[in-house]
């Protein structure tokens, strides 16, 4: 399966080439596939504040390569260069302070500066960026396969998923959480079709997913979100497929706006519903998703009101979080790289987390 | 409390004025708020066609005063003027064969053209029209009253509520059908604050509804479709009040896309349903919503698949029903001008349905 996945992969969101890291340009998607090519760590960070990608997990693989050209550029300038090259890390690091998949990358890219070997630091140095690209790689074909047997084990033949578009490759290093554990589904002749939520107002998911998916030739619908309801009663869905920004310590999920509305309906239509995400998303300090204050997101209410083109006014709000919690009651499994839980729970959760990692 | 409706009334969608009709151009809102001026029925047509109002109800009391307009210059003009405006009402009703209010307020207006007195022919004419407009605003002051006064009976002081913006003062003669419990709610001190859904990708009600009652000064927020669940789950709603396409005998209702979701939402969270609809939404014929076929929508696929900016293509389809079915057991209460049916089902329906008009 993990041979099939490989070869049937055809949207990489990033590559190193020649000394160059090239980057897909997400926001021109889905209307033209561009890709940028940096030498230049200068151009890097721009570029990535200018969002040029989303995912938190495919900036910090981009942050790890962007060490490498910074080095590049510094060893060839002699002076202090890997006094240099922190001041870059920084610099990249300043990107997104709350990412903690961009804190980790970069930490791993600090602590092999501070030992590189004299007569070849740049193989080094790309070697160990290639590792960080490959671990999030690895994790998601894991999970995918993981996820796909769940399919397999709980029904029969092709089946209709629902999944949220903002997880898939375009979001990592490859292959996605949510939409790999559909294309593992495609490739293990699960997949009857798969609904895509539109995740509005924000949806860069459904743009994303919907042209990923579609451009490997997987039957795609893109759901209006509030079609999300009828879609249940009438085509007789399987499971829900669905991401996850953290994972509270007794299994609550938050998630982008909309996850919760979906898990309520699932649960009325007897869908089973599935989160799929890396270990490190469970936040063991986090007791419960109810401890949690969600808040409005300006930048969803202003993407609201501009679609509806409704002026500024003081008896007229915006009601429009970036997220929201699902209680761990309607979640059927949790699905990490290190393993999948069912009925998750504190201690199945916390047992999970102290298991070495299997890759 | 009708005179204090009336009173606080400020959005008005028609108005004859000095022999012309006068419409809100409802494409141009919400930025701009534009009165067409019509003294030919030929613009009227023109523009109807144009989608210049939309609604049934309001569509159906601007034909009845196309009329008028028609027996103006038809009864100058000299010849058959009878015949003449026959031809023109069967233009009229051209404009949307399958809306049952068209159809019944032409019929009046047919019937009164073939009993006209012969001196003051234009007169009677303009009171039937007004008639027609005046009975469709008495229905629905009453509906708000009765809406109210549940909201009142089953909740202490102010109160959030959730509503779908397409049925408000803009798609009928005056005050709207759910829209105009809100307004009747705000007026008895009822109203703390009320969520109106996006009701996407059609979306028109959002913005007309936000628009009509933050001219108002009501306090609306609007809610991203996707918000649902969280806000039921955050903001303690007491009621979702919705509006109808039809209603089926055993009361089933068929609404707007998203209304499904809506009642399972409010189930899941104890918050109650409320349809706001004229007793002639209700369809004895049709036995059950589950007879009904909802089909996919191709101008609802056309908005979605632009909205998102993806191209044609074979492996992606558009998911989004024009309207959904909500069954009967997940609605609270109907409320028509003919009263109140609390636990909707067959034989409750029928006995409102057999009683005489209250007005």
């Amino acid at each position: 399966m993990r041979e099939r996945l490989l070869a049937a992969e055809r949207i990489r969101p990033i590559e190193w080439e020649q000394g160059r890291l090239c980057l897909l340009d997400q926001r021109q998607l889905p209307q033209r596939e561009t890709w940028l090519r940096f030498d230049e760590v200068d151009e890097l960070v721009a570029a990535l504040g200018e969002g040029v990608v989303r995912g938190s997990a495919l900036q910090a693989i981009a942050a790890a390569y962007g060490v490498v050209l910074a080095a590049a550029t510094h060893l060839a300038g002699g002076g202090d260069w890997r006094q240099a090259v922190l001041a870059d890390m920084a610099r990249l690091a300043a990107l997104d302070p709350a990412s903690a998949s961009l804190g980790w990358a970069l930490q791993r890219m600090r602590e092999r500066v501070a030992r590189l070997a004299a007569d070849a630091p740049l193989d080094e140095l790309l070697d160990e960026a290639r590792a960080i690209h490959r671990s999030d790689r690895e994790a998601n074909l894991t999970m995918a396969q993981s996820g796909a047997e769940l399919i397999r084990r709980h029904g029969q033949g092709a089946q209709r998923l629902f999944a949220q578009g903002e997880f898939g490759a375009l979001a990592g290093g490859g292959f996605g959480t949510a939409l790999g554990v559909v294309r593992a589904a495609q490739q293990d002749g699960l997949l009857e079709r798969v609904y895509l939520g539109e995740g509005r107002p924000r949806s860069m998911g459904a743009r994303l997913g919907a042209w990923e998916l579609a451009a490997e030739g997987l039957p795609v619908s893109l759901c209006a979100d509030a079609a999300a309801g009828h879609l249940m009663k009438s085509e007789n869905l399987s499971w829900i497929v669905v991401g996850a920004e953290r994972i509270a310590a007794n299994g609550d999920l938050l998630a982008p706006l909309g996850t919760y509305g979906l898990a309520v309906l699932a649960m009325h239509h007897g869908v089973r519903f599935m989160v799929v995400a890396p270990a490190s998303s469970i936040d063991l300090s986090l007791e419960t998703g109810e401890d949690v204050v969600v808040e409005q997101s300006a930048g969803e209410a202003q993407a609201l009101r501009a679609a509806h083109g409704l002026p500024e006014s003081p008896s007229l709000e915006m009601y429009a979080p970036a997220y929201d919690v699902t209680p761990a009651d309607l979640i059927d499994v949790i699905v990490t790289e290190r393993g999948v839980v069912e009925r998750p729970d504190a201690a199945r959760l916390s047992s999970l987390v102290s298991r070495k990692r299997l890759h």
